[in-house]
């Protein structure tokens, strides 16, 4: 499990790691307020849907850090505005800070301390949750892979972007403690290198042998049959399985239909949005030229050069062979088993 | 067309581009001896098989720039002999600099001067040959392209690495002035980042309409129907078709198959070898890991990450819709139709 952030009991902090130094170097960052929060928030130090709701959640709690004379809860409420500034167009922060918010309305009249203690407990919850539906997710996805296969996968959807245990790479970083031994290609995942950057660092980090390649080097090491399966994130599912993630998804999909390979989408429920009735209904999002021109601090490309850089693709739901969640394995045809997925949940909270 | 030299006969010298500085700056140097050129040889200020061997052959010309009264024809053999030592696997210099030899050894005895012009004339031939050779493999290949198409490609088998057509990009460089208008995808290339450093350069200079993509975007743009055929040099071809390329060529011919898209290769007959039975035979060379860990001057890997770099990679004949030659366009069976085209010539030479 490798998570993005430490509750330090003992020195009333988060130590934090600084995932923009990455992979060069490890940094724990030691926060001490909401405002140094903010920062790291802001920055991308911290980074990840799940990790940046968990870390605003604790910055909340930071609030409350010293003694002052102020209402605690308004203290909290005014830390919960700031936050929710810093990336504004991340809906994990948002929820997350509305629940701190609601634990706050819930205890109008206590005390500094108390309100702290309940605050903390909150910003536990939600990191808790997290790493457990991480878990769950992890020990499904388990129930595919054997003992010695290699799987290829694609940018990060690791364990700092969430509580600890990520989404396409959950299975792999709890295979150690299920006694499953895994190996991995990492697509380097151009034009960010988040590949590169942070999964294979990761991966190193978990003990799970991986591989560094370039993208383009994906068909050739199935060609070459040194891959059993690929498995990626999910940035949105509509409800016939089509799923929309990291640009170069699409392709490995389709190398892998081409080599009889299974593909494997890993992602929380809350991804699959029920309202995009399939991929076509999703817009992609165009990113500025210079993620490919000037990717790395030089030049590499001609002044003025036209360069199409779309954030992410869609991959068809034919291509998928199953997606795996925190409750459970579905499999095509995927209109039909998310939506059982979507009625056994509702049911079971019921 | 883009040359990467020209003779300059006013000053008796060559200008060759130092393409160690593209894509951000086209600066020529001014070549006035032997020495200069094996040193733009050897730091790769010019490349590409066929454009080394044009540039060594004027190489050994300027040897007898000046007046000196040692016997040229002593002089220009030495001459020979240094630039050998530039490039040590680079065939096509060998023979550029055995064709030099041959005429030498024809003129024991003539002076200075008419050893100088009789030397300039074979350079002049070899760097004619090679162009004519690129004009005859463009035109065969805008035989298989309409006016408004658009072709992907990938790596640089472009202009400055020929004397001035290329062979993947030939088509692309000569249908401006044959009246056809085609567009070009083109991928960037990783580790080495050719496509973008000097094929996009390049058709931007020739006045091609280009889009820079990420490799991994080639899927995605297929599948948006962007794309209405693939083109790609080669290394090596097996006398079955079977072609080595540039690391990812392989991905884009899977595409490609996928999308009911052509799949060009388009190469020299000389790239043809008939020793080699099939890709099964062709050893993969590997390159060094920090080209993908350190590939811009910035470590953007983890210290120790295990990388797969493999410079080639091997697509088989089943995915090659056509090959392009200077002597014509053969189709699959390629067993039976590449020795067509080597028996027509053995006959045309007799």
């Amino acid at each position: 499990m490798i998570p993005p952030l430490h509750w330090n009991d003992e020195a009333f902090r988060v130590d934090l790691l600084d995932q923009t130094r990455l992979p060069v170097e490890e940094h724990w960052l030691e926060i001490e307020t909401p405002e140094a929060m903010a920062e790291a928030i802001r920055m991308l130090r911290v980074r990840g849907a799940p990790a940046i709701g968990i870390a605003a959640a604790y910055g909340v709690v930071l609030a409350l850090r010293g003694e002052d004379a102020a209402s605690p809860q308004q203290t909290a409420l005014e830390t919960i505005e700031m936050l929710a500034q810093t990336r504004p167009t991340a809906v994990n922060l948002f929820w997350a800070l509305n629940r701190m918010r609601e634990a706050v309305a819930a205890h109008p009249e206590v005390s500094r301390g108390a309100l702290r203690n309940r605050l903390l407990e909150e910003a536990r919850a939600i990191e808790a949750e997290d790493r457990e539906a991480g878990r769950r997710l992890g020990a499904h996805g388990l129930t595919l892979f054997e003992d010695g296969m290699t799987v290829l996968t694609h940018c990060h959807a690791g364990g700092v972007a969430t509580s600890g245990f990520g989404t396409a790479l959950a299975p792999l970083l709890l295979a150690g403690d299920r006694g499953v031994r895994l190996r991995a290609y990492v697509d380097e995942t151009r034009p960010l290198l988040q590949g590169s950057r942070i999964t294979a660092w990761e991966l190193g980090r978990a003990g799970v042998p991986a591989t560094l390649i370039t993208d383009s080097m994906a068909g050739h090491v199935m060609q070459q049959g040194r891959v059993d399966a690929v498995i990626v994130g999910a940035d949105r599912i509509a409800a016939n399985g089509d799923t929309a993630n990291k640009i170069g998804t699409y392709t490995l999909a389709v190398l892998a239909h081409a080599h009889s390979l299974p593909f494997y989408v890993s992602a929380p429920v809350s991804t699959i949005d029920f309202d995009t009735p399939d991929g076509a209904a999703i817009v992609i999002e165009e990113r500025a030229s210079r993620e490919v021109t000037h990717g790395f601090g030089r030049q590499t490309a001609p002044d003025g050069v036209a360069v199409y850089n779309p954030a992410f693709d869609v991959t068809p739901a034919r291509l998928i062979t199953a997606i795996i969640t925190e409750h459970g394995v579905v499999r095509p045809p995927f209109e039909a088993t998310l939506r059982v997925l979507r009625d056994e949940r509702v049911a079971a909270a019921q």
